[in-house]
């Protein structure tokens, strides 16, 4: 007996905004598991900005996704159908392969985990999963801040940006949020405990308006969004200030390049050091990682906020919320 | 007998290029030392880019200058009347009081020290001085260049960049330097054994020259120049490169700032590091500097250009000349 899967496909290259156009909807019907393989019925799929850089044909990502295959990404399932040895049906995993319902791995690409509660699985594609470690690594190995220092942390309410508010807050830091909406500002200020949202399509000018919210200065900015947020910060950056650069979502749509901040200069004046990182470059991070993340959400102490979207049908919207402003915290797609 | 010192202040704060209206020449009458003071006769002075930023009332440094008051910056003189333990007639020092031919000094604020080669006390403001050491600490600390890299230097003939490359290359790197000017690229090449040499006026599309220039990527920008320098340097950068900001003298005389590379999400995709810095903060490496440059001076393994300018009178002329690319190698004035 085969299984039918579906898949969407990425069938040809946005320049600018993408739309339904640039993905397709495609059956395929998989075999019996060969020796060494496992089929997976995916249970969430994740979809995140970045997998906007892959679709460029060449740029910042060292792997742009293929043409007419489907696209990666982050999903959690379970094993429907073990021929590898240690996999068991209905053992959860975390796998690559987003974007399909059902599919067939080498057992050696998939990672066999014990959900902290599995009624949680999605955790593990937010919070407790990529764009969580994004937040930590990113936090703790670039930003290095010290308890009482000042955060500034832009696209704040987002999949990685929440956790970045909260670990900081953990930490001991005063925390400076930028979000889009009042209600994304509400929440990260009433669940969140963050010390000061900026609303930043209503605030006005931003670097008076960081200035005012960050009185002693910026010493960490974790850089989500580029362009204004950028200048902003480095405006009200402290001396010897740390950015850490983990993406710069308002410039991912842009068919022509837009122009930098015109305050570069102030990384010499006020010796600033910028890392631009990647998670994945930073596995040597993850016992520690999820040793703390999940000890903090079991206590309460990191809140999260996901918008589950129903059905493959709909993975594309799904994506394309996450530019829109639209979205409200970890966007997932139940299969 | 009271002595002269003639002083050139700043007047009014510049705002686009500086020109003579800016500054004024002031005579004064010094007294004789008090206790703990010495009178001392600057034989050389300085003239160096940062100065620009610290005529504006406020931005890219802590401590901008007095109006109506000398400037200060690096010089080279000799004690004549001392009224300090420790410092005889005839002692040379080392001062951060440039812009005047004689001046009272707490003895405190100036530096005694034994010269390599008296003949040459002007190495002491440029490769055994300030830049010299700006270039060594920002290559060793924030270049981190390991033998085969590739070093990109911008403004590669000024006094710090020659010293920059002329270091890498000492380290065992392959060296791509970038100038105004077919004659610095010459210098370069002959004397520096720099390995490629653009210049950026006459080379079209900057960031396909440096392609050319460095088949294989850029691991080390050292940054002088900002702008579109940075543009191309992050276009041809490698993955974990690193740049060391040292300034971004394409910026320093606009009126209004002008916008940035279009290209900083590339920081994120190929993990790049940024660091600002001023070699003031980091004098715990001025021993281990002066002993490897000045032994790689006296091997001839680092070369030094100097343009050396007449009297304190033309002393502006000489500032002025740091900004059109007419200098050549570090500006000097004799006084």
């Amino acid at each position: 007996m085969s299984i039918t899967a579906r898949q969407i496909h990425l069938v040809s290259r946005p320049d600018g905004m993408p739309n339904h156009d640039h993905f397709a909807t495609v059956e395929v019907e998989l075999p019996a598991p060969g020796d060494g393989q496992v089929l997976i019925k995916n249970h969430y799929m994740s979809v995140d900005p970045y997998m906007r850089g892959r679709m460029r044909a060449q740029g910042v990502y060292a792997e742009p996704y293929a043409l007419n295959q489907p696209m990666h990404g982050g999903a959690v399932g379970e094993v429907l159908k073990s021929n590898a040895e240690g996999f068991e049906v209905g053992d959860i995993v975390l796998n690559g392969a987003a974007w399909q319902d059902n599919f067939l791995a080498d057992a050696s690409t998939v990672n066999k985990f014990t959900p902290f509660d599995m009624d949680r699985l999605s955790l593990y594609l937010g919070t407790l999963g990529m764009p969580g470690m994004t937040a930590y690594v990113g936090l703790l190995r670039f930003g290095e801040p010290k308890p009482g220092e000042t955060v500034f942390v832009s696209a704040a309410s987002g999949a990685v940006g929440a956790n970045v508010c909260q670990i900081a807050k953990n930490l001991g830091c005063n925390v400076v949020g930028s979000v889009g909406s009042n209600d994304k500002a509400q929440w990260l200020l009433d669940e969140c405990s963050v010390d000061e949202v900026i609303n930043y399509k209503t605030c006005g000018d931003l670097t008076e308006a960081l200035t005012k919210a960050a009185p002693n200065g910026v010493d960490v900015y974790f850089e989500n969004v580029g362009g204004e947020h950028l200048q902003a910060a480095l405006n009200v950056m402290n001396h010897f200030g740390r950015i850490a650069a983990c993406g710069m979502i308002a410039t991912y749509n842009n068919a022509e390049p837009a122009s930098g901040p015109n305050n570069l200069m102030l990384i010499v004046g006020k010796k600033v050091r910028i890392n631009g990182f990647i998670v994945f470059d930073h596995n040597d991070m993850r016992t520690q990682f999820l040793s703390d993340m999940e000890s903090w959400v079991s206590e309460g102490k990191i809140k999260t906020k996901e918008t589950i979207v129903e059905g493959l049908d709909n993975a594309v919207d799904a994506f394309l919320a996450l530019f829109t402003g639209d979205n409200f915290g970890k966007m997932i797609v139940k299969l």
